[in-house]
């Protein structure tokens, strides 16, 4: 056989490996890398990624799918008002980096060029603010957020603006963060 | 002659009828069209508007710009409140049209593409809080929002979720929009 024969490596190992390669050349490059550069990039032939993933854009969504499943940052179990500002401020820091942008506007780009992947948009945001939920309920049982609120409006006050500033190219310093969560906690307030 | 000839027409009603063909053609069918698509339905040759904007997301980008000095809801003068509802309702509203998330996810693929267009994101945005200026800025002067605060941030906390709603393909309603200028205005209260 001419052609370069490629390892023979499990199945779900290939896939890790072709999906680590696309993060990390979305967060170098963004949108903008082709399968060829991630083939090239990741040793995996093209056409064994394309048996996998049927489009690029696919492909892309499953590197964000499976970013949002490894970057989880720490929540304080103790005071929910400190845990919701950590979170706050964990999420500025992470989209201060020059990835985050590029991979956020990757996500949206993915979307737009296959509409059936704006869920996937959906599900990205939405798994992230599930990290939100548990101190956000306990600011309400503990009365200091309203009850007759869905509580994640005030998580969408806090990170949306960052998210946007994000796509603009600005970027959210800590103690913006922290104004963002005074704020909105106070807007809830009973 | 064997080529179709194209109409004498001046430049600048050249680039109206390039850049309105693309708006609606982005609103229809997202970001994914060709510079073939625009050329055929605008009836401009294809070699025309790469002459006049050099590449697809600079059309885009172009296009897009357009669009923003197109749409300025009108503002109610007399009750700065009630000024900045109608504000947020009529973003709301606007979004809620699926023309509104083609266009600004096709926005922020542009600006994925081709990372100099990222000004170009922040640049829209920012003409489009400017409409919000003159009702914050009456709040705060009527000691209704704190004067210690850029009072876009209120902005942001308002518009920013619906955006990121947008993008996921999720609406934002009328009651949903006011609930958003009730909690942002009463959290940056003095």
């Amino acid at each position: 056989m001419s052609a370069p024969t490629e390892p023979r490596r499990r199945g779900a190992a290939v896939e890790t490996t072709v999906l680590d390669t696309t993060i990390a050349l979305l967060a170098e490059r963004g949108a903008a890398i082709t399968v060829d550069d991630i083939a090239a990039a990741s040793g995996v032939h093209k056409t064994t990624i394309y048996r996998r993933f049927e489009t690029r854009e696919r492909l892309v969504a499953a590197a964000i799918r499976r970013l949002g499943e490894l970057e989880v940052p720490p929540v304080d179990a103790s005071d929910p008002r400190a845990a919701l500002e950590a979170l706050a401020v964990s999420v500025a820091a992470a989209l201060r980096s020059p990835r985050a942008g590029n991979i956020l506007r990757a996500a949206i780009a993915a979307s737009a060029a296959t509409p059936e992947l704006v869920a996937l948009a959906d599900e990205f945001f939405r798994d992230r603010y599930e990290l939100a939920r548990e101190p956000l309920q306990r600011l309400v049982d503990a009365g200091v957020i309203r009850r007759d609120l869905d509580a994640i409006i005030v998580w969408e006050q806090i990170v949306n603006p960052m998210h946007v500033r994000t796509l603009c190219g600005r970027s959210t310093g800590d103690d913006a963060a922290r104004q963002l969560v005074e704020l909105a906690v106070r807007g809830a307030r009973p």
